[in-house]
Order: C-alpha cells, then sequence, then structure tokens
C-alpha cells in the first residue's frame, strides 16, 4: 500500500513524481504504483468505500480502478457465458526464451532506448503471451491477472466477430454485397439500410458516430449506456438496447466512401450473422471456435438489457485462449487438420481493405474485416482494443504475440510509440 | 409455441384448462406447456419484447419467465466466478436405471397415485440426477437446463456456506460461543451483536425478518434490492449493500429462542468467515469444495453492489456439481481419501439442531448449519432452496438426489407434498 493515499484515485494524479507518468498532459501512477494489489481495490469483506470499484459509482472503467475491473468485468454487468466444451483445454508446446526476450533492446517511436521487461511495466501491461512456431516461448502475468482469469478484450471482439463474418461469406451464408436492409428489416428505413454487409464489415458505412471519451453525450457513451455498460441518470439517458440505438442513427457520408472505426458498424455486422444464423454472437463463437480450438477456460460477453451480446467489445477471456486464437489464425484456420476457418477468408483478411493513400484511416494501416493490416516487414496484422489490448500475428516471423494491459489511456496511440517497436523487434529476433 | 398468446405471460393465467395447475388459488401453465422452448423466451435477435426476460423489466423471477431466467441467472445479473480448477470434472460412475425408476409409483401427501416420471413434470422439474452407492443411476434434464448450464441453487447455497462454517468451527477456526460483535466490528451496537455465530449458523438470532414474496416492502424484498436483484423505484429504495442493510435491522425476541428462517443470518455467518479467512465465500467455496471435489463446471455467485457475495441463495452450479457435493457430504467429507470436510462436522448436522418439539419450527424437521434435518427412516437431511431446488441425502440408502426445478410458488412447501414421497419412495426402492 504506498502513493495512493495522496491522492483521488479517481482521477489523475496532481503532479509528476518518480511514481507517476504524463499522457496528454495529465499524471498518472505508473505501471508498478498502480498494480491493484498495491493499491488495494475490492480488498476487504466488504471492501472500504473507498477502496471500492464499482458500476453504481460509475468508477470501474476509470484509471487506476480499471487496473482491477479488466480482470473482473463480470462482477460488474450480466455476462452470457461462452462455452469450452467438455475437452479440456488443447496443449500447447513450450519453450523458455524467457531470459532472451527480457534482456531484448529496442527504440521506441520517440528514439527511447528500452528493454523488453521494462517496456511491459511503461505500457501497464497485464499479461503477455509469445508463440513462436506453435510454442509458448514467454508468457507473464502482471497485476490483477492470473493464468485462468478473462481479461476484457474491447475491441479485439471484433476481430473475433470480423472473422466470423468473413467466414460466413466465404461459405456463402452471407453475401458482401446485399444491404443491411436486406437482411434486417428492423434496419430499413435507417441510415444503415443502404450500407453493404462489406461497407459494415469494413467500417465504410457512412453512419455518423462521435467517438470523445472525455464527453458524456458523444455517440460512443450514449452506445455505451444503450448496452448497460454505463448508469442513467436523469441528463443522461437514450435509448435502452443496442437494436434500438442502431435505429437513431444518422449518416454523414454516403456509405462506402471513407473509413470511420465505429463499434456500430460491428454491432450491426453480428446482428446481421445473427439473424441469418439464428444463433447469438455467443452462440456462434462457441461453436466455431472456443470448442473446436479447445480453449481451456469458458469466456463470456457483455449482453444488453434486451440479451443481445455485445461483439465490437464485449470479449472477456484468459490471455492463453487469445493466443489459441491467434494460432489459428496465424494457421490460416486450420487446427490440427481440421479447417475451422476457410483460408481464403485469412488470405482476404490479410490482404488489406482499401489503398493506403486513403486520407480517411491512419498512415501504414488498413482495415478489413475488423483487422489491422501493417503490411510491415513481417506482414503483420493485429487485433487491437483500448487499453492495450492485442493480439499481433506477424506470418513471416511464425510469430503470435497476445497482450492484455490497463492503460491509463484508451487509444492505442498511447501505447503503441512503445509496443509497436518493442513486437517488431521481438519478431526480427525471433526471425534471426 | 402454444398456449401462451392468450395470456399475459407475467401474470398467472386467468382460468383453468387442462394445460394448467392451481397452486394457493391461483392457475398456471403445467410443467410442460411453461416448458422455456415451448414459451419462446430470449429467442430471436433481439427478442421480440413481449419474450424478453429482463432485470429491468423486473419480470425474471416471475412465472413463466423464471423457467428461462433460473438457467440464466448471469445474464441477468453481475457474478463472480466460483473456478473448477484445472484438473477436469472428476469421473461418475453410472449404470442407468431409468426405465425402473421412471415406472416407479407412489402415493403422494394427498393421497394421489403418481408415476415418478410424471411427477417430474407435476413438480416443474429441470433437471434430476440419482446417486446410488457413488454411481448414477438417473440423469434427466428438462426445459432451459443442460448437462453444462449452471442453474440457480437458491437457499440450497446456504447449505454450502453452512457445510463451511461446521468445518470452521470443526477445525478451531471460528468459536461458535462467540458473538457475532466479537468478530464483526460492524454489527456492534446492531441486533446483531450478541447473537452467537452458532444461533446465525441455526437461524435462531433474535432479527426480525419478513418473509412475504407479495409485498415490495417486506425484509426479504428490502434486502433483495439492497442485494442489487430487484431494480429500485423512487419509492422502492433503502439500503445499498448487503453489509449496510443488516446494520439497519432490529430484534422481534431474545437470540437462541427460537428459530426462525431468514437469509440474513447466513449472509451475517458467512460475514464473520469472511472476516476470519480473509477470503471470500467465493473463493473459500473455490478452495475447499469445488476444485478439490473436480466440479467438472465453474459455478458462479451474484455479488451485491459492493462486491460481497450472497451466500444466502447466491449460488448457481450444474447439477452434476451439485450431485457431487451431495456425495461429498454422503461420504462424510472423505473424497477419495482426502477428508475435505471434517466427519465430525457432517455428523453434528446430521445430528439436527434442537428439540422436534419447538414449536417453532417445522414439523418433524430440524435446522442444523443450514441443513434440514428430517430423522426419517433413512437418516435424510436436505439442502433446501425457492422453486423447488434440493440436494437429498438419504444415508441409510447410500442416495443422494439433486434437483433443480423452477415450480410456479417459491416455498418448499408447494412440491413438498409430491417431491417429497417420491423421493422416499425412491430411497426405499434402491435399498430393497
Amino acid at each position: 500500500m504506498r502513493g495512493i493515499d495522496m491522492f483521488n484515485p479517481a482521477t489523475p494524479v496532481k503532479t509528476q513524481s518518480a511514481n507517476t507518468r504524463e499522457f496528454k498532459g495529465r499524471c498518472y501512477l505508473d505501471g508498478r504504483t498502480s498494480d491493484p494489489s498495491e493499491q488495494g481495490w475490492m480488498c476487504g469483506s466488504p471492501p472500504p468505500v473507498e477502496k471500492r470499484v464499482t458500476f453504481e459509482s460509475d468508477n470501474f472503467l476509470e484509471f487506476p480502478q480499471l487496473r482491477w475491473s479488466l480482470s473482473h468485468m463480470r462482477e460488474l454487468l450480466p455476462t452470457v457465458n461462452v462455452w469450452r466444451g467438455r475437452g479440456g483445454g488443447s496443449h500447447f508446446e513450450s519453450e523458455d526464451k524467457a531470459p532472451e526476450i527480457d534482456s531484448l533492446e529496442f527504440t521506441d517511436l520517440d528514439g527511447c532506448e528500452r528493454r523488453f521487461d521494462e517496456a511491459l511495466y511503461e505500457t501497464y501491461t497485464d499479461g503477455i503471451i509469445v508463440m513462436h512456431r506453435g510454442r509458448i516461448v514467454y508468457e507473464r502475468y502482471f497485476g490483477a491477472l492470473e493464468r485462468h482469469l478473462p481479461h476484457a478484450c474491447h475491441s479485439v471482439t471484433k476481430s473475433y466477430a470480423g472473422t466470423l463474418a468473413a467466414t460466413l461469406v466465404q461459405e456463402g451464408t452471407l453475401e458482401e454485397t446485399k444491404t443491411v436492409g436486406y437482411y434486417l428489416p428492423e434496419l430499413r428505413g435507417t441510415a444503415f439500410e443502404d450500407a453493404t454487409f462489406r461497407q459494415v464489415m469494413d467500417m465504410r458505412s457512412g453512419v455518423s458516430f462521435t467517438v470523445d471519451y472525455d464527453d458524456p453525450y458523444s455517440g460512443i457513451w450514449e452506445f455505451s449506456r444503450a448496452c448497460g455498460w454505463r448508469p442513467r441518470t436523469k441528463d443522461l439517458d437514450g435509448p435502452r438496447t443496442i437494436s434500438d440505438y442502431l435505429r437513431t442513427m444518422s449518416c454523414e457520408g454516403g456509405h462506402g466512401e471513407a473509413f470511420a472505426y465505429k463499434i456500430v458498424d460491428t454491432e450491426v455486422m453480428s446482428w446481421v450473422m445473427a439473424r441469418v444464423t439464428g444463433q447469438s454472437f455467443a452462440q456462434i463463437l462457441e461453436e466455431r471456435i472456443w470448442r473446436p480450438i479447445g480453449c481451456e477456460e469458458d469466456g463470456y460477453l457483455f449482453v444488453d438489457p434486451a440479451g443481445m451480446t455485445v461483439s465490437g467489445a464485449g470479449l472477456s477471456c484468459t490471455l492463453r485462449d487469445l493466443a489459441r486464437f491467434g494460432e489459428l489464425i496465424r494457421r490460416e484456420g486450420d487446427w490440427n487438420g481440421k479447417q475451422l476457418i476457410p483460408a481464403t477468408a485469412v488470405h482476404d483478411i490479410r490482404s488489406g481493405g482499401y489503398s493506403k493513400s486513403d486520407v480517411s484511416h491512419p498512415r501504414e494501416l488498413s482495415y478489413r474485416s475488423q483487422w489491422w493490416v501493417t503490411n510491415n516487414e513481417v506482414d503483420s496484422f493485429e487485433a487491437r482494443g483500448l487499453q492495450g489490448q492485442r493480439l499481433h500475428i506477424a506470418p513471416k516471423a511464425e510469430m503470435v504475440v497476445a497482450r492484455f494491459a490497463s492503460h491509463p489511456i484508451g487509444e492505442s496511440s498511447a501505447n503503441e510509440p512503445i509496443t509497436g517497436p518493442q513486437i517488431l523487434a521481438l519478431a526480427r529476433t525471433l526471425c534471426g
């Protein structure tokens, strides 16, 4: 117990010190000091009021409380299970390369020289697994995370959903040129009606959606309240289910004109999948991925107040089960001789979505079927989520990195200057 | 889909017909017609409004919706996991006696002749396992329940908690003659202060607690709102955590004077356990029971808004894992050579709690350490929960019956006239 008593734990600390880091002009407790076991969140029966992380007080997504929350989401919100089946967890070969990897040095995007192990603290890592040629070569847990505990995937969830959507397209169950209105009568007459399935898969609908985490009236928070993730107040009300929220939206441009990253496209995509298959996202995920690859623990998904699963950010799973999914994708959908995902679906994802000269998407990245495609020297593509969640696949390095984190800043831009070069340095080392 | 369209599904049906049963002067859909798959609860993406079972609408504990809810509690409320560990489910020997058991005939307490299999529908059974000499001889699932799905245990949870309390007493970790106030400074100056640990274990505190399921202001609903199980309204507010609620209570009699079945005694008992061990009820349950007996699925517990586990009614688990616990108790705490629960703790439970001439408790039953003790011809003792949950141990018949149900009427008195004689007939058959 150190460092916290002088601070209001729900807000950034006021002054920079040896135990803080500055992001966007604000100071936050550093990776070691903000460790939940140091902070004592939710310790005691009941925990003292000032150590509680709760839905009602709406502090569970604040830093540093979220360092506890992201490993305990089901204790805060209703969830639906994604069953692992009866087979027991599939076996991982392992070959410990921790000493070599820990001491790996690299230069971050700001020109700072760093060591691999220290960089994990700098980026508020909760857990990391590195797989090389199908073997675990590195595995570490920090903070509130343990091997058997599911951690929030945030938008990494989207890449599970996008992979399943790409699978249904390749199988012919869904046609990517058909419109949302064709599949969902409920969205006829709404902004989504004429968007094609492919456009929502690639976040190219023209639907307007504001993302400002500091503005409680922005689209992201209105959506979150519709999901049941945020408490309502008299002033902050609005639609009470995802499907009701999606019907309220309007367009800011033509469909297909530009990439705009927005969770609502993912929810529409998954809604179409549910309608066509007659299964919820949880059921599709369980049947096509969780059970066949032998996940060792159940995963879970948030459900909205109508029981709809949230496929754009709702998954929690263990780090090892995330790594298993990464291996499945690295192996182009083949799992011990069973083609669970069509190889053509993985090839299509890796091809990237659109011209990299398109000014509407991030530099040197494209987005296809809910995956970020880098086109770097090891052909990496990634699933990314707020606070530093990441599933990185580097085919040419035969490497998968699964990583959970609880960074004070949501956007990937906060940890990317370190995490990006760190992972690339690792790929180069393993290749060499 | 039959039978429901003409009714308001949230209320009992108006007129008796071939598809209804009458209880307490009201008609309800019968066991077959109220099957959730027939009713279509929560089917569709999203389910149509009239088929939704939700927390917000407060219909999830109404009949017939609860036939779906009791197998899906985590989708409605926040929960904490009770991990099964990595060992995989422990093996059950089995010997199918279904034909013999299904056709078993018995006379219910109203003098009606019944068959075993038909009686399961009459009592709204969701699942039943019969074990004899450690082997599964009968196993059936109905309605929304499947082998791998956890079902609400309701007050059967209390018997898990009471067994652990009895264990801690036998081990000397807790002293049953010490008072609640001795262990919990927070309850000094409250109605619970001078009650002994043994008195709360046996529901003999003098604390006043009203249970009227039809009155939203009664103790049981105020407690439920404090747990976060029921929506709040402007008129229906009150304490917002279990521990806050317990501090508001008053006495109606002296401690130890009379038995009065009330969940608040269980919560105080578990709070003491948590304080003394430094572990939550979920952690104690996982460490001492769930993992050692090789449960095949994780269980889960409700948590209140402060993250406290609800030990009086909060557990959901699979039917097989409930049966495992029953076997552990039938074997007097021995699990394949490991004494997980002291045999003396089980002997003490079986001895019953107090004189059966005590007019304050039900006829021919006594209550000890949160178990109902029958003293019938096969020395049965039971864990019981609302809507027909039951774990029945008949030592002289070497029999365990684990049973989940979703009866329209909460109180055990509704299904007991059939279930009691049904289980006793089974015990006699297996003995013979």
